[in-house]
Protein backbone atom coordinates (compact mmCIF):
# COMPACT_ATOMS: atom_id res chain seq x y z
CA UNK A 1 0.00 0.00 0.00
CA UNK A 2 1.38 3.34 -0.55
CA UNK A 3 0.43 5.88 1.64
CA UNK A 4 1.64 9.58 0.93
CA UNK A 5 2.43 9.94 4.25
CA UNK A 6 5.67 9.07 6.62
CA UNK A 7 4.17 9.50 10.05
CA UNK A 8 0.57 7.33 9.08
CA UNK A 9 3.07 4.68 6.85
CA UNK A 10 5.39 4.02 10.45
CA UNK A 11 2.39 3.84 12.62
CA UNK A 12 0.64 1.25 10.31
CA UNK A 13 4.10 -0.68 9.79
CA UNK A 14 3.80 -0.69 13.78
CA UNK A 15 0.44 -2.06 14.58
CA UNK A 16 1.01 -4.69 11.69
CA UNK A 17 3.99 -6.03 14.33
CA UNK A 18 0.70 -7.27 16.57
CA UNK A 19 -0.47 -10.76 16.56
CA UNK A 20 -3.29 -10.78 13.52
CA UNK A 21 -2.86 -7.73 12.50
CA UNK A 22 -2.48 -7.30 8.42
CA UNK A 23 -1.81 -3.80 6.90
CA UNK A 24 -5.92 -3.31 6.21
CA UNK A 25 -6.75 -3.56 10.07
CA UNK A 26 -3.54 -1.47 11.01
CA UNK A 27 -4.54 1.24 9.11
CA UNK A 28 -8.05 1.02 9.89
CA UNK A 29 -6.80 1.50 13.55
CA UNK A 30 -4.15 4.26 12.60
CA UNK A 31 -7.28 6.35 11.04
CA UNK A 32 -9.31 5.66 13.74
CA UNK A 33 -6.65 7.24 16.39
CA UNK A 34 -5.91 10.08 13.80
CA UNK A 35 -10.15 11.00 14.45
CA UNK A 36 -9.57 10.76 18.09
CA UNK A 37 -8.68 13.76 20.25
CA UNK A 38 -4.78 13.72 20.77
CA UNK A 39 -5.08 14.07 24.81
CA UNK A 40 -7.46 10.35 24.08
CA UNK A 41 -4.26 9.32 22.05
CA UNK A 42 -2.06 10.15 24.70
CA UNK A 43 -4.26 8.21 27.60
CA UNK A 44 -3.81 5.26 24.84
CA UNK A 45 -0.11 5.64 24.12
CA UNK A 46 0.84 6.81 28.05
CA UNK A 47 -1.73 3.26 28.81
CA UNK A 48 0.85 0.59 26.87
CA UNK A 49 4.00 2.70 27.98
CA UNK A 50 3.40 2.40 31.79
CA UNK A 51 2.15 -0.77 30.97
CA UNK A 52 5.35 -2.08 29.21
CA UNK A 53 8.27 -0.83 31.68
CA UNK A 54 6.05 -0.87 35.22
CA UNK A 55 4.79 -4.33 35.28
CA UNK A 56 6.58 -6.67 37.50
CA UNK A 57 5.82 -10.54 37.99
CA UNK A 58 4.72 -11.88 41.17
CA UNK A 59 7.61 -13.00 43.23
CA UNK A 60 5.67 -15.90 44.66
CA UNK A 61 3.27 -17.08 41.60
CA UNK A 62 5.26 -15.00 38.65
CA UNK A 63 1.87 -13.90 37.76
CA UNK A 64 1.70 -10.29 36.24
CA UNK A 65 1.88 -7.91 39.06
CA UNK A 66 1.73 -3.72 39.84
CA UNK A 67 3.75 -4.96 42.33
CA UNK A 68 6.47 -7.27 43.74
CA UNK A 69 3.33 -10.01 45.00
CA UNK A 70 0.60 -9.71 43.28
CA UNK A 71 -2.95 -9.07 44.42
CA UNK A 72 -3.69 -12.73 44.33
CA UNK A 73 -1.06 -13.50 46.39
CA UNK A 74 -1.64 -11.08 49.09
CA UNK A 75 -5.58 -11.50 49.52
CA UNK A 76 -6.02 -13.04 52.88
CA UNK A 77 -9.17 -14.24 51.74
CA UNK A 78 -7.59 -16.84 49.47
CA UNK A 79 -7.35 -20.45 49.88
CA UNK A 80 -3.22 -20.86 50.92
CA UNK A 81 -3.64 -24.22 51.05
CA UNK A 82 -4.61 -24.96 47.22
CA UNK A 83 -2.41 -23.75 44.20
CA UNK A 84 -3.70 -24.13 40.57
CA UNK A 85 -0.56 -24.63 37.88
CA UNK A 86 -1.12 -22.77 34.69
CA UNK A 87 1.01 -22.58 31.63
CA UNK A 88 0.48 -18.79 30.68
CA UNK A 89 -1.14 -15.87 32.49
CA UNK A 90 -3.47 -15.53 30.50
CA UNK A 91 -4.98 -19.26 32.12
CA UNK A 92 -4.89 -16.79 35.27
CA UNK A 93 -7.28 -13.91 33.64
CA UNK A 94 -9.41 -16.91 32.27
CA UNK A 95 -10.12 -19.15 35.93
CA UNK A 96 -10.12 -15.54 37.54
CA UNK A 97 -13.01 -14.73 35.43
CA UNK A 98 -14.94 -17.53 36.01
CA UNK A 99 -15.00 -16.26 39.76
CA UNK A 100 -15.52 -20.22 41.19
CA UNK A 101 -11.91 -20.58 42.01
CA UNK A 102 -10.36 -18.87 45.88
CA UNK A 103 -7.17 -20.45 45.90
CA UNK A 104 -4.02 -19.61 44.32
CA UNK A 105 -2.19 -19.81 41.07
CA UNK A 106 2.02 -20.69 40.53
CA UNK A 107 2.44 -19.57 36.71
CA UNK A 108 4.83 -21.83 34.57
CA UNK A 109 5.39 -19.26 31.66
CA UNK A 110 5.35 -22.34 29.40
CA UNK A 111 5.20 -26.26 29.15
CA UNK A 112 7.80 -28.92 28.87
CA UNK A 113 8.20 -29.27 25.12
CA UNK A 114 11.59 -31.20 24.01
CA UNK A 115 10.74 -30.32 20.38
CA UNK A 116 11.01 -26.54 20.86
CA UNK A 117 13.56 -26.59 23.15
CA UNK A 118 12.46 -26.08 26.86
CA UNK A 119 13.15 -27.76 29.58
CA UNK A 120 12.06 -27.85 33.37
CA UNK A 121 15.10 -26.04 33.66
CA UNK A 122 13.18 -23.39 31.54
CA UNK A 123 10.14 -22.58 33.80
CA UNK A 124 9.05 -22.16 37.42
CA UNK A 125 9.13 -25.81 38.63
CA UNK A 126 12.11 -25.36 40.95
CA UNK A 127 10.42 -22.21 42.76
CA UNK A 128 6.97 -24.51 42.91
CA UNK A 129 8.75 -27.30 44.31
CA UNK A 130 10.14 -24.61 47.26
CA UNK A 131 6.75 -23.38 47.57
CA UNK A 132 4.89 -27.01 48.34
CA UNK A 133 7.58 -27.85 50.45
CA UNK A 134 8.14 -24.57 52.92
CA UNK A 135 4.38 -23.02 52.68
CA UNK A 136 1.03 -25.32 53.56
CA UNK A 137 -0.14 -25.92 50.32
CA UNK A 138 -1.70 -29.23 50.62
CA UNK A 139 -3.10 -29.73 47.21
CA UNK A 140 -1.48 -28.81 43.56
CA UNK A 141 -4.76 -28.04 40.72
CA UNK A 142 -3.32 -28.90 37.22
CA UNK A 143 -4.52 -26.82 34.68
CA UNK A 144 -2.68 -27.65 31.77
CA UNK A 145 -2.87 -28.20 27.82
CA UNK A 146 -4.65 -31.73 27.41
CA UNK A 147 -1.35 -32.35 25.48
CA UNK A 148 1.62 -34.63 25.32
CA UNK A 149 3.63 -31.83 26.37
CA UNK A 150 0.94 -31.18 29.25
CA UNK A 151 0.73 -34.43 30.41
CA UNK A 152 4.74 -34.94 30.58
CA UNK A 153 4.82 -31.69 32.47
CA UNK A 154 2.33 -33.10 34.87
CA UNK A 155 4.32 -36.15 35.60
CA UNK A 156 7.58 -33.96 35.84
CA UNK A 157 5.81 -31.83 38.45
CA UNK A 158 4.45 -34.86 40.11
CA UNK A 159 7.66 -37.07 40.56
CA UNK A 160 9.17 -33.33 41.61
CA UNK A 161 6.85 -32.90 44.55
CA UNK A 162 5.86 -36.93 45.14
CA UNK A 163 7.70 -37.02 48.82
CA UNK A 164 5.95 -34.24 50.00
CA UNK A 165 2.73 -34.48 51.92
CA UNK A 166 0.86 -32.91 48.62
CA UNK A 167 -2.03 -33.89 46.64
CA UNK A 168 -2.31 -33.67 42.43
CA UNK A 169 -5.16 -32.57 40.95
CA UNK A 170 -6.24 -31.87 37.39
CA UNK A 171 -9.12 -30.07 35.96
CA UNK A 172 -12.27 -32.07 34.64
CA UNK A 173 -12.33 -32.67 30.97
CA UNK A 174 -15.67 -33.68 29.28
CA UNK A 175 -18.17 -32.55 27.08
CA UNK A 176 -18.46 -28.58 27.24
CA UNK A 177 -21.66 -26.98 29.34
CA UNK A 178 -24.10 -26.13 25.67
CA UNK A 179 -21.59 -28.16 24.31
CA UNK A 180 -23.25 -30.62 21.33
CA UNK A 181 -22.61 -34.15 21.76
CA UNK A 182 -22.24 -34.70 18.05
CA UNK A 183 -19.36 -31.99 18.36
CA UNK A 184 -17.34 -33.20 20.59
CA UNK A 185 -13.99 -34.82 19.43
CA UNK A 186 -14.18 -38.82 19.78
CA UNK A 187 -11.39 -38.46 22.71
CA UNK A 188 -13.20 -35.99 24.93
CA UNK A 189 -16.06 -38.14 24.39
CA UNK A 190 -15.00 -41.25 25.05
CA UNK A 191 -13.50 -39.92 28.44
CA UNK A 192 -16.51 -38.15 29.57
CA UNK A 193 -17.94 -41.40 28.91
CA UNK A 194 -15.44 -43.36 31.00
CA UNK A 195 -14.98 -41.30 33.66
CA UNK A 196 -18.72 -40.63 34.11
CA UNK A 197 -20.07 -39.13 37.22
CA UNK A 198 -22.73 -40.46 39.81
CA UNK A 199 -26.08 -38.20 39.80
CA UNK A 200 -25.73 -36.55 43.11
CA UNK A 201 -22.39 -34.87 41.56
CA UNK A 202 -24.07 -33.39 38.77
CA UNK A 203 -24.32 -29.35 39.54
CA UNK A 204 -24.67 -26.55 37.01
CA UNK A 205 -23.17 -23.64 36.87
CA UNK A 206 -24.79 -20.62 38.38
CA UNK B 1 -12.38 -10.59 32.47
CA UNK B 2 -10.46 -10.04 35.68
CA UNK B 3 -6.96 -8.99 35.10
CA UNK B 4 -5.01 -8.76 39.28
CA UNK B 5 -2.89 -6.09 37.28
CA UNK B 6 -4.05 -2.56 36.67
CA UNK B 7 -1.33 -1.88 34.40
CA UNK B 8 -2.93 -4.57 31.85
CA UNK B 9 -6.50 -3.76 33.03
CA UNK B 10 -5.73 0.18 31.63
CA UNK B 11 -4.08 -1.24 28.49
CA UNK B 12 -6.90 -3.57 27.22
CA UNK B 13 -9.28 -0.96 28.12
CA UNK B 14 -7.80 1.51 25.81
CA UNK B 15 -7.04 -1.26 22.99
CA UNK B 16 -10.35 -2.18 23.00
CA UNK B 17 -11.29 1.26 21.96
CA UNK B 18 -10.30 0.92 18.80
CA UNK B 19 -12.95 -0.35 16.39
CA UNK B 20 -13.48 -3.88 15.71
CA UNK B 21 -11.26 -4.70 19.05
CA UNK B 22 -12.99 -6.82 21.74
CA UNK B 23 -11.50 -7.81 25.26
CA UNK B 24 -10.22 -11.01 24.08
CA UNK B 25 -8.09 -9.40 21.31
CA UNK B 26 -7.07 -6.34 23.01
CA UNK B 27 -5.63 -8.71 25.94
CA UNK B 28 -4.31 -10.72 22.79
CA UNK B 29 -2.42 -7.79 22.21
CA UNK B 30 -1.27 -6.63 24.96
CA UNK B 31 0.47 -9.93 25.70
CA UNK B 32 1.95 -9.33 22.59
CA UNK B 33 3.41 -5.89 23.75
CA UNK B 34 4.53 -7.34 27.01
CA UNK B 35 6.63 -10.35 25.46
CA UNK B 36 8.17 -7.90 23.04
CA UNK B 37 11.53 -5.65 23.99
CA UNK B 38 11.17 -2.48 25.99
CA UNK B 39 12.48 -0.66 23.30
CA UNK B 40 10.13 -2.06 20.53
CA UNK B 41 7.55 -1.15 23.08
CA UNK B 42 8.53 2.69 22.91
CA UNK B 43 8.66 2.93 18.87
CA UNK B 44 5.43 1.47 18.73
CA UNK B 45 4.09 4.14 21.38
CA UNK B 46 6.33 7.00 19.79
CA UNK B 47 4.90 5.59 16.23
CA UNK B 48 1.35 6.66 17.59
CA UNK B 49 2.32 9.50 19.30
CA UNK B 50 3.82 11.19 16.47
CA UNK B 51 1.37 10.23 14.04
CA UNK B 52 -1.41 12.00 16.00
CA UNK B 53 0.86 15.09 17.22
CA UNK B 54 2.60 15.73 13.82
CA UNK B 55 0.02 15.14 11.50
CA UNK B 56 -1.11 18.15 8.95
CA UNK B 57 -3.86 18.43 6.28
CA UNK B 58 -2.63 19.38 2.80
CA UNK B 59 -3.94 23.44 1.79
CA UNK B 60 -4.53 21.72 -1.65
CA UNK B 61 -6.32 18.78 -1.60
CA UNK B 62 -7.09 17.96 2.16
CA UNK B 63 -4.86 14.80 2.17
CA UNK B 64 -2.83 13.71 5.24
CA UNK B 65 0.45 15.11 5.44
CA UNK B 66 3.69 15.45 6.79
CA UNK B 67 4.02 19.19 5.63
CA UNK B 68 1.36 21.78 4.53
CA UNK B 69 1.35 20.64 1.02
CA UNK B 70 1.38 16.70 0.52
CA UNK B 71 4.32 14.91 -1.14
CA UNK B 72 0.93 14.31 -4.37
CA UNK B 73 0.74 17.73 -4.80
CA UNK B 74 4.05 19.03 -5.13
CA UNK B 75 5.29 15.44 -7.11
CA UNK B 76 6.42 17.73 -10.28
CA UNK B 77 5.47 14.29 -12.43
CA UNK B 78 1.83 14.32 -11.40
CA UNK B 79 -1.00 15.70 -14.10
CA UNK B 80 -2.24 18.53 -12.74
CA UNK B 81 -4.95 18.68 -15.03
CA UNK B 82 -6.86 16.04 -13.61
CA UNK B 83 -8.54 15.63 -9.97
CA UNK B 84 -9.94 12.90 -8.23
CA UNK B 85 -12.37 13.59 -6.14
CA UNK B 86 -12.51 11.15 -3.33
CA UNK B 87 -14.53 10.84 0.37
CA UNK B 88 -11.72 10.14 2.46
CA UNK B 89 -8.02 9.50 2.83
CA UNK B 90 -8.56 5.57 2.87
CA UNK B 91 -10.04 6.44 -1.00
CA UNK B 92 -6.55 7.68 -1.97
CA UNK B 93 -4.77 5.10 -0.30
CA UNK B 94 -6.66 2.86 -2.43
CA UNK B 95 -6.39 4.28 -5.66
CA UNK B 96 -2.58 5.09 -5.14
CA UNK B 97 -2.07 1.46 -4.43
CA UNK B 98 -3.13 0.63 -8.35
CA UNK B 99 -0.52 2.68 -9.12
CA UNK B 100 -2.53 3.07 -12.48
CA UNK B 101 -3.84 7.25 -11.59
CA UNK B 102 -1.25 10.04 -12.10
CA UNK B 103 -3.18 12.79 -11.56
CA UNK B 104 -3.94 14.61 -7.99
CA UNK B 105 -7.35 14.29 -5.89
CA UNK B 106 -8.98 16.22 -3.44
CA UNK B 107 -10.22 14.75 -0.55
CA UNK B 108 -14.02 16.22 0.62
CA UNK B 109 -13.86 14.45 4.14
CA UNK B 110 -17.24 12.82 3.50
CA UNK B 111 -20.35 12.98 1.28
CA UNK B 112 -23.61 14.79 1.77
CA UNK B 113 -25.97 13.33 4.16
CA UNK B 114 -28.64 15.03 5.24
CA UNK B 115 -29.18 11.88 7.58
CA UNK B 116 -26.19 12.60 9.39
CA UNK B 117 -26.28 16.60 9.43
CA UNK B 118 -23.86 16.40 6.62
CA UNK B 119 -24.34 19.48 4.21
CA UNK B 120 -22.26 21.08 2.13
CA UNK B 121 -20.35 23.04 4.20
CA UNK B 122 -19.41 20.84 6.26
CA UNK B 123 -17.07 19.13 3.40
CA UNK B 124 -14.55 20.51 1.38
CA UNK B 125 -16.41 21.53 -1.56
CA UNK B 126 -15.70 25.31 -1.35
CA UNK B 127 -12.06 24.86 -1.84
CA UNK B 128 -12.68 22.36 -4.91
CA UNK B 129 -14.55 25.27 -6.18
CA UNK B 130 -11.61 27.85 -6.16
CA UNK B 131 -9.07 25.15 -7.02
CA UNK B 132 -10.93 24.36 -10.72
CA UNK B 133 -11.14 28.06 -10.94
CA UNK B 134 -7.51 29.47 -10.07
CA UNK B 135 -5.83 26.29 -11.46
CA UNK B 136 -5.64 24.96 -14.88
CA UNK B 137 -8.38 21.46 -13.90
CA UNK B 138 -9.80 20.50 -17.01
CA UNK B 139 -11.46 17.29 -15.39
CA UNK B 140 -12.80 16.10 -12.34
CA UNK B 141 -12.91 12.60 -11.59
CA UNK B 142 -16.10 11.42 -9.32
CA UNK B 143 -15.04 8.39 -7.14
CA UNK B 144 -17.34 8.60 -4.44
CA UNK B 145 -19.59 5.92 -3.34
CA UNK B 146 -22.52 4.77 -5.11
CA UNK B 147 -25.33 5.55 -3.12
CA UNK B 148 -27.56 7.64 -2.68
CA UNK B 149 -25.56 10.22 -1.17
CA UNK B 150 -22.85 9.70 -3.28
CA UNK B 151 -25.07 10.66 -6.25
CA UNK B 152 -26.41 13.75 -4.59
CA UNK B 153 -22.85 14.49 -4.01
CA UNK B 154 -21.66 14.53 -7.15
CA UNK B 155 -24.86 16.76 -8.91
CA UNK B 156 -23.79 19.18 -6.30
CA UNK B 157 -20.73 19.30 -7.35
CA UNK B 158 -21.73 19.50 -10.69
CA UNK B 159 -24.04 22.11 -10.31
CA UNK B 160 -20.72 24.44 -8.47
CA UNK B 161 -18.31 23.87 -11.41
CA UNK B 162 -20.89 23.88 -13.88
CA UNK B 163 -19.85 27.79 -15.05
CA UNK B 164 -16.63 26.32 -15.37
CA UNK B 165 -14.63 24.42 -18.00
CA UNK B 166 -14.08 21.21 -16.62
CA UNK B 167 -15.69 17.93 -17.33
CA UNK B 168 -17.00 15.55 -15.37
CA UNK B 169 -16.20 11.92 -14.73
CA UNK B 170 -16.88 9.05 -12.64
CA UNK B 171 -15.01 5.89 -12.32
CA UNK B 172 -16.01 2.74 -13.99
CA UNK B 173 -18.89 0.79 -12.05
CA UNK B 174 -19.22 -3.39 -13.17
CA UNK B 175 -18.28 -6.41 -12.33
CA UNK B 176 -14.52 -6.71 -10.68
CA UNK B 177 -12.16 -8.53 -12.92
CA UNK B 178 -12.23 -12.12 -11.10
CA UNK B 179 -15.37 -11.39 -9.91
CA UNK B 180 -18.28 -14.06 -10.59
CA UNK B 181 -21.50 -13.39 -12.40
CA UNK B 182 -23.39 -15.26 -10.70
CA UNK B 183 -22.72 -13.21 -7.50
CA UNK B 184 -22.72 -10.03 -8.49
CA UNK B 185 -25.56 -7.58 -7.12
CA UNK B 186 -28.51 -7.17 -9.99
CA UNK B 187 -28.03 -3.45 -10.05
CA UNK B 188 -24.21 -3.54 -11.07
CA UNK B 189 -25.32 -6.40 -13.13
CA UNK B 190 -27.74 -4.51 -15.02
CA UNK B 191 -24.87 -1.28 -15.55
CA UNK B 192 -22.83 -3.41 -16.75
CA UNK B 193 -25.12 -4.65 -20.00
CA UNK B 194 -26.76 -0.99 -20.25
CA UNK B 195 -22.90 0.28 -20.45
CA UNK B 196 -21.31 -2.05 -22.37
CA UNK B 197 -18.07 -1.69 -24.05
CA UNK B 198 -17.60 -1.87 -27.95
CA UNK B 199 -14.87 -5.21 -27.71
CA UNK B 200 -11.29 -2.54 -29.04
CA UNK B 201 -11.81 -1.27 -25.38
CA UNK B 202 -11.72 -3.99 -23.41
CA UNK B 203 -8.34 -4.57 -21.54
CA UNK B 204 -7.09 -6.24 -18.65
CA UNK B 205 -4.82 -4.88 -15.88
CA UNK B 206 -0.99 -5.78 -16.52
Amino acid sequence: MIYSSKLIEDAVREFSRLPGIGKKTALRMVLQLLRMDETDVDEFTNAISRMRHEIKFCKTCHNVSDSDVCMICVNPGRNRAQVCVVETLRDVIAIESTQQYSGLYHVLGGIISPLDGIGPEQLNISTLHDRVKETGVTELIMALSPTIEGDTTVYYIARQVKDLPVTITTIARGIAFGGELEFADEMTLARSIAKRLPIENYVTLK
